[in-house]
């Protein structure tokens, strides 16, 4: 089986991972519910794992760092928390559902919208983004980079975009945490939301989000803290603030060992592994006839992302096939990006992405080459 | 090390559930996102999974079986969908933060709230909630147990009560799931919130909630969904209409192998083994002086929970000195639980919770009866 899905999930892992969740049902109870040794292990793990987190997004503060259960649930947080009704918000055609659908709802509630469009190879219309601002712009919130085209977004003139006009920043990294270098504090991110299960090799069911110092966001969620019992309110405290219950506390034991891989090969190593795969599975199938790929892949930086289709074949049949016939996984269909199909007129066929992981092999990418040759004969 | 703090997480867990969780990192991708074996490895084990959850309560259909994150959220998608402004609800003093804090925010937001007294031990003062019913009164919302004094609420009393007043009934099963038998119909319940690392054996970032046919809650995040990914609106069919993102598919697969073992062992069982040992433990205790215990020790059913203070030692020096000279873990404090501290006076004090899996041995039980004898003297 060749496994050519990493931006759904990180199914290749480094095996630490698997062993550190296997081990943390030996070690750890429930984090700050009590004073006992399983109770401590739990709690300086997830201690631990904030600071790692930091480490790699450049926070000074662990504290800032806030655990949710997936990117979706730290998008919800922050776009629910920070965009207020009266307040307009800028967004683009480059985001996942994930953005749109509390954008949409903040919307209906009362926020103004403007989704800035993206060209015919699915970037940005940077250009646009100054006639886009009014009185009442208060944030701007967008992708690091597309889960359909792997075009990373130009950080450095949306931050000083943001920077010039005093635009709140929320970027979600989704497809960028662990295989991108990010630095909150050079980008003048305030709100970074991340998923655990792609690029940080960590297992389902993790993720979060850093908040800026300074930002305070109302509670998501309310309820037991450990802390604080006796107050009718949650705590207000960071990062408490912002979890509530009990922690994933095994989910996080792995997600530890997957920074500790990452630090271990460094960012900018894993990436140059997956762009290198990636440009040359690009330079494999670029003579096939009525190819048709999807993103800007001239771009000196990328995620490692390729999505294509082949004439007018639908994306699920091509899928499909590779399944079948060649053991190879990718993914489909509309991949939660409704505007970015749209904006490339392929709202019915759906297209085929191949995203590569550091664990994938350059004979994996030739025989993913030679099946789309295949394919297309 | 003897734990008896399975209140807090079920440390003490079947082997069989770390292992499945092992082995799903070699098995799952991502559920939903794809045609090929590792994402449909990854729904198969959800759907498994939902319909083992349903079996377990009762439930008809496991489409009404929605997955989150731990109780607590659960309990928040639950209070904040299905209370509205306007209307009157009641609750207890029994309650965990993850009830009462819920509760409270949406009393501030205009709904009427009454919060029924416990008696000297603990119990609901049923003979109280018919006077509190108002005109608007719309919902009830309560624990089947206290994770304080291990009461167990009279679930045929209240069931009539709701049906008679036509109330929606909300119940957190965080201390009974697994090891008290549940069936949702029976019980009349609308709503049950569970945990799924306590008495269901599963990891830390796990559990869900139960919602009858027929109820709709609106999303509580909303996001990717894998489906419909050109609406503007979360999908409304359940269950992804309450679950957005990537699920914990590794938390599940654990949950998953806990579910099989209490299949396999009936929760019947699980309960009267658990029982013994709490009811071993509370005779073994009963001789030493100055001892307070809370609860009503002699109803015929309880949570495994003895929870207890000597004389007027801070909870949290008996809970250390049971660590650090006896190696049994058990918690201290305030247990989340603020109103039942103030029934019994004991916001300072606090109490020392023991609380007890199957897996204990009695000879465990022995040695902390030991213990406390010793600490006493």
């Amino acid at each position: 089986m060749i496994y050519l899905d990493s931006s759904a999930t990180s199914f290749l892992k480094p095996p630490q991972v698997a062993e550190a969740v296997f081990k943390s049902f030996s070690t750890i109870g429930n984090a700050g519910r009590g004073a006992h040794a399983p109770t401590l292990n739990a709690s300086r793990l997830i201690y631990d794992t904030r600071d790692k987190l930091a480490a790699l997004f450049g926070s000074p503060d662990p504290s800032r760092i806030v655990f949710a259960c997936n990117a979706t649930e730290a998008l919800n947080i922050a776009i629910h928390g920070a965009v207020h009704t009266g307040e307009h918000v800028i967004t683009t055609a480059c985001e996942h559902n994930s953005v749109l659908r509390p954008l949409y709802l903040k919307e209906e509630a009362g926020t103004e919208l403007t989704i800035i469009p993206a060209d015919e190879k699915g970037r940005i219309r940077y250009d646009l983004l100054n006639a886009s601002l009014k009185p009442n712009t208060a944030a701007i919130v967008l992708t690091h980079a597309s889960n359909l085209t792997g075009n990373v977004t130009d950080m450095a003139f949306v931050s000083d975009f943001a920077k010039k006009h005093g635009l709140l920043l929320i970027v979600d990294a989704s497809q960028t945490a662990g295989s991108i270098p990010i630095n909150v504090m050079d980008m003048g991110i305030d709100i970074l939301c991340f998923t655990g299960h792609k690029g940080l090799f960590g297992p389902q069911g993790t993720g979060g989000l850093y908040l800026r110092e300074g930002l305070t966001l109302p509670p998501f969620k309310s309820g037991g803290s450990g802390v604080h019992s006796f107050d009718r309110h949650h705590p207000a405290d960071m990062p408490t603030a912002l979890e509530a219950g009990t922690l994933n506390g095994h989910g996080i034991a792995g997600l530890n060992a997957g920074l500790d891989y990452i630090q271990s090969i460094g960012v900018k190593n894993i990436h140059n592994k997956e762009i290198s795969l990636a440009r040359r599975f690009l330079a494999g199938i670029t003579d096939i006839p009525d190819l048709k790929i999807y993103g800007d892949m001239d771009a000196p930086l990328r995620a490692p992302i390729v999505s294509l289709n082949i004439g007018d074949m639908s994306s699920a049949s091509v899928s499909d096939i590779l399944w079948e016939d060649y053991e190879i996984c990718v993914r489909a269909g509309a991949h939660c990006a409704p505007l970015m199909h749209k904006t490339f007129g392929t709202e019915k066929q759906g297209a085929v992405r191949f995203s590569f992981s550091c664990f994938n092999t350059e004979d994996e990418i030739d025989r993913a080459v030679q099946a789309l040759h295949e394919i297309s004969e």
